[in-house]
């Protein structure tokens, strides 16, 4: 690495390169070669060689584009999140893609083995949730996690939860849906004695607030160990989900 | 009961009074005789022979007055809420005065017995949201209410609370008291079969604004039976409480 | 009751089964035996015999299959809420359906005879919370109630409203439903003696900020015995209102 | 009036001024003379000769500066409104002056006739917000208006407002005070036939959010003829009935 | 009038009725004859003989048999207000019907001779608040008022505003009509010298949020004799504004 | 310039005019004349000869009848914004008409030689802000100012923005454009040594509110030389950097 | 583990225990030994054995009461959180304390060695945001964390931040505090390969609005790995990193 | 400039530093060396030579600190902002301080000569907003701005703003301060050709919510030009006025 910073100070010894023209190609490119470049490349290769594509806005042709490039690049899956199904539609004749409706999740590529540390929980309060769940358990399975599912295991029927416990308390990371009261995580997270990331989902009506009373209910949990993401944003907790999964030493 | 109205039609009959001067007493005075006037009076009478004061910015000599007052026209027990100590220590001479430094809560006159339907529940998140209880749970005794405490049982440690299931399960009314996120209300609904009446509290910091967290939160409460009162009113709750625990045929 | 567990202690004493076997099995169920699950299964049995489906959401075919399970388990009545029209023309050829559309409501079996302490009274401000009246009224006669409709008595013209007065008084349970400013919450539980649940509605246009207005009104209302609910949540005020209307002791 | 511009043109007629000098004249000081000036000073004519000093942030030395300057303009009265009773005190050795410490209302001069239309009634939700009302009576007072004070007639206990009922019918104005949920407004100007001037007050706790929900309330009203002003604002509601009670036709 | 409870009385004194069957009659109907009903009947008279029907939410066939009710009682002019399109283009047939598409007001009935105090200046801040300022003119005008109408005279172009300034120091009462920020109405009563009642538009976009920075910023506003109603509420302003107009001293 | 005035003042020295009628004629229209009728007809002078039309709302026969009317006064070029793609495919046929849907901006005349101070910057955080950028930047360019376009370089890949270093440092102007959390604005103002005009945009979900998390976030940037606009105000930060790069000392 | 109720199940194979009295205790107490109550206490084993007390609110009686009854428990170091000054000074002759006056932490023990994954950075955004940052700091020290503090490496001087770049690139979990407009966890996730806890203060005035536009900024970010806590709460933060910190298998 | 980086390659060249040693300098301090560093040191340069320090929060000992390490680089002037009073008068005895209480503004040296385009006018709606206005002229002033100050030049009263119009017309810059409704900076930006930086203050009471309304009032202006910075914040203002009015050329 850094070997064109390196050919450049070898030149400047060698006398090929002045130390003036140096001087200006060091400031005129000061981020490609010392250590920025980097940040783009070598994700891939530790969260399981898949790379994501946010579909939202997105036209078929311009999708089409930039998957293209990237398995030209080598990319082997590729994530494509909030994926209307009318593009999933003409999609499909791509080689090796899959599509979830109910997530608008797309896929190209086959899910990879789980190598994390344990088990991630996907659960959700109600039925409603399962879309917003289904982006993030299909997120954390394209990196390479195992995922267990809990869906319709809110607080109102406490019982539900509890006959899960075992699965709660062995959990590496639990990602804990809720719309409405988003009484859930706290709940989970009183049981559980791992990382839980929490989702407020905008299902709902009235006083919910298209998602902002589970937000500031989450926020406030008062169990420890706790964390909120964006309403509705499955796939950012799937994808923290599998980076705490993934910890490991850097040497 | 209407037996001035009575007596005025009399009056008309007897000729002791012209119809003119029957029809302008009907007319001043139309609400104290013809039913609006009971709204008062016949309260106390149902609700366990307790008056209530709302001590917030009153002087020592207007709440003195007051309780004279109410004393003279033979009420037996008088409530004063949000009654600051000062006040209430100037008070202690009063015969019969007690007084909840907590719950700045005074009371004039003995605790009736419970004569209620069952037991009201009256349980909190944490040990700060005790002041609001307790404020809760005097209303509802002075009221001839049979009043179970059940504090510092919030979800973040939920075994606290199920310990108690049994409690809550035979309760008649709970009364479910929560700041932060205000998650107590869902859970204790979720296992009760009774009345929850939520009240959230302005405890906690940050997103919880006070008390709104809490608020929005119980509201979107998607267990059955749940209904909620204003931020920190806990007279509100346990006078709601009794009144449901006394539900009787009206003839 | 608990029969599986004192089983389970019976062959533990018989020797029929090991302790670790038992230990086992009591950390793996222990919420199915140990009082938890009665919690889904006797509250049709107090509550009048009816259950319900949320209706928003759900696809016919779903509905359907809820509905025929539970009529193959004996659910006398069942109550649909939120139920579209749509599907609601789909479900009229089985057997004891009805619908009404204002409401969204769809109910099977047939309107049960009233056995509540009293009477119901369902209250709107004006024409436009008809909707959300009948979803709690609907839902309240289903449950077994006398249920009173006084619809567009608001309080702009309040000669409509004190003309129901002795309704108003003699009311067991009020669900007082109000769009705008949604005074009239206020105003009957200034007039009446039993508990007021208060409904917001979105109806309003402006600076009703779709019901926010008329549900922080109501929270404020200055009246005792008012409790409220989530805007337009008719099924859950009705709800409510029932279970207040069935108290009685529990042994 | 505007003699100042007539006597320049006439300057200019005779020659005594320059079309130029003139020219500038007209640009330097447009405002002055041209109809701009006017509001400033033909105000205190028609409004019962007071004039109005803002006190909030103002010291001792500066109101008293503007008082005598005032005095020697022959300005008859003078209101300060928001005046902290500290400055009051200080203000007492001043010819004419007196104070009404609830209010923070100052007041140089005599209280004038009444010269309106008819009569402004005053009515206030509970006792707490007589601060505020007395701001607005008497401001409307020292503009020569006949007012009535309703005090503590809110919707919670509605016979005491009803009782007033002659009184509301026959005003001319209503200015209709309250904090918490607000509802006075839209039950007054539901039995009045008269302009209702609402004004919110920071009364309550919780949900009343420093007279929000108040103001929401107010302006949702959905009884015709009130319109409101900012929370508090008694000066301002007070100025405003005065002013439509002294409605007249401008030739 | 009051003839029916003076019939009563004479019968009671004649004997013809008894004092029993009197006490139920005047507990049974008190609001009918005591000076409530008259509420509903009165208004038309002093208003201009037009009542009013809010026709959002209303079909065709209740539109059309209200007023069909109302002519039968001799209502000499009828406004419909929020009325679509659709069915204004079906009441067309109807007898002296005549309709605004861009306020969405109906009218049946001939505009009656202004016979108010002055002139009513409806003025807008931008071309896109004109049909909330035709709603709140139409509505004026069929009260018997003279409106004159200035449109487009935001505060961006100031001096479109000051070239109307005759007008507005002349009106009787101004009704200011603004989005975005609102300051329109600030300016035009700081100019004027009568009642300026503000109605917020939804006009705008982004940080306008649907009128509440507006209705926040009349609200505001630091002149005297500005007042406020909901977002959009032309009549109201329409109607509040002929109230002043119309102002004369009641017996 | 104000020669009508200054006629008006030689005819009253000539006595071709009255005294009266010079003072009627300044008092009705002096706005015209005295300074501020230049507010309009000075600004297409200075600010590049472009007028612009604000083209919400607007039918194609209205914004036809502004244009040709402008081009009849010798408007050289005409901006139209929020211009529908179906009014601009009927406006194609008008003589020197272009069209950029995604901006929706339509600019009549040619894009004028740059002539300000500097360069003009537009930079977005993605690439769903492209649409406000665009209508910033060709407003600019129409109001000849040379404009560089960055965009995508959002915090998140910090290194895009970084390698654009040297064209931020030597702005003269940046307007930074952005949803979601708005960071650009602080980190770009952190770089730059010129002012920096933030523009947030609606791009977002969840708790991006529709803009206000960036509004909010801007306007707390930390960073010296920042401003804000309204969310999706393109048109109002590309004015605005205009003039700032135009800046001159006036005589 | 689970000794008791093993002993049960034991002494009712032996007889020395009824199968109803074992019925009984197993109901009364099943959340002691079936599981639930491991949460309490095997937390200190995994997490460094460190507990937590919550210090507002709380005396020093109180806090010395717990502390006490803990030491007896053998917990061998202790948390103080939110500690006054007050408080801590009369802690100080307590065996092992030691106090941090700007986190308001105090700790009963010594810091243990660091056995985590790799090391903590704490990040904050000013200068003033440095007491939320020592809670967090303190609180993964006393949980056995390397950590690493970046005070002010806020985005407005960019190259601060970057001149740490190594320290975000090799962190193990960030911790980024920052109030105003919260970039900081932006631009450092999006340079960061690791989890991201972002901390939102309440540093700040006007639009900052107590914290809220940094945590409002912080859920948007839209870099992948972010998460948030409630405002100011530095303590949750830091006991989360150190969760993620020591993830490991569990078997 | 970038002597440190051309003596590291020269050395490289001259074979005294080898390729290792400069590829390891060059990413260690990659940001004090390649332009990244100017950014704090050349700002001076080019504002006037006057450097900021943020007062709020630091201790008479800290800021003294800053203020001497400054003067030993040369500083040759200081401001300080939301400077305390007691603070102050204890850098009385420092050399060429001055302070201004109502600004909460320090600063040592002297005031430079202006060497701006033109003038910068300071204009508020009412006395409240001078402090405000005050931090703003002072720092502009500071920074080598002619500063023309327009206090109480409300819209409420518009002739006095308009009696300015030639100062207004003439500016160069206009910071538009104001409170409550915030109209000022719509107003001003309709009659000036000029940028206008709106400030909103924290100046009222009710719903002027802290600053709230006045700054979604300003956002909101209609009329071109104008941009807005944080509520009370007029150090921004003057800063980026004093940027604006300093424009010129970068070769």
């Amino acid at each position: 690495m850094q070997t064109e910073t390196r050919k450049l100070l070898e030149d400047v010894k060698n006398g090929t390169v002045s130390v003036d023209d140096a001087l200006l190609k060091l400031k005129a490119a000061p981020f490609e070669d010392l250590g920025f470049a980097k940040i783009d490349f070598h994700r891939p290769i530790r969260q399981g060689a898949s790379e994501v594509i946010y579909g939202a806005g997105k036209t078929y042709e311009q999708i089409l584009g930039i998957v293209r490039r990237m398995r030209a690049e080598n990319e082997k899956s590729i994530m494509i999140t909030r994926l209307s199904e009318e593009t999933a539609v003409r999609l499909r004749s791509e080689d090796g893609f899959t599509y979830n409706p109910d997530a608008r999740f797309g896929f190209f590529g086959s899910i990879p083995e789980p190598d994390g540390i344990g088990r991630i929980v996907v659960a959700t309060g109600g039925t409603s949730d399962i879309p917003v769940a289904e982006e993030a358990a299909l997120t954390a399975q394209c990196l390479s996690n195992d995922v267990l599912r809990l869906y319709d295991v809110g607080v109102s029927g406490l019982h539900r939860l509890l006959s899960h416990l075992d699965d709660i308390m062995s959990a590496s990371v639990i990602i804990a849906i809720a719309g409405m009261e988003g009484a859930l995580a706290s709940v989970i997270s009183g049981l559980a004695d791992c990382p839980v990331i929490a989702v407020p989902t905008s299902v709902g009506y009235g006083a919910s607030f298209g998602g902002l009373t589970a937000l500031l209910s989450m926020l406030n949990s008062c169990a420890g160990g706790v964390s909120v993401v964006n309403i509705d944003n499955g796939f950012g907790a799937g994808y923290l989900a599998s980076m705490i999964n993934h910890m490991e030493a850097k040497s």
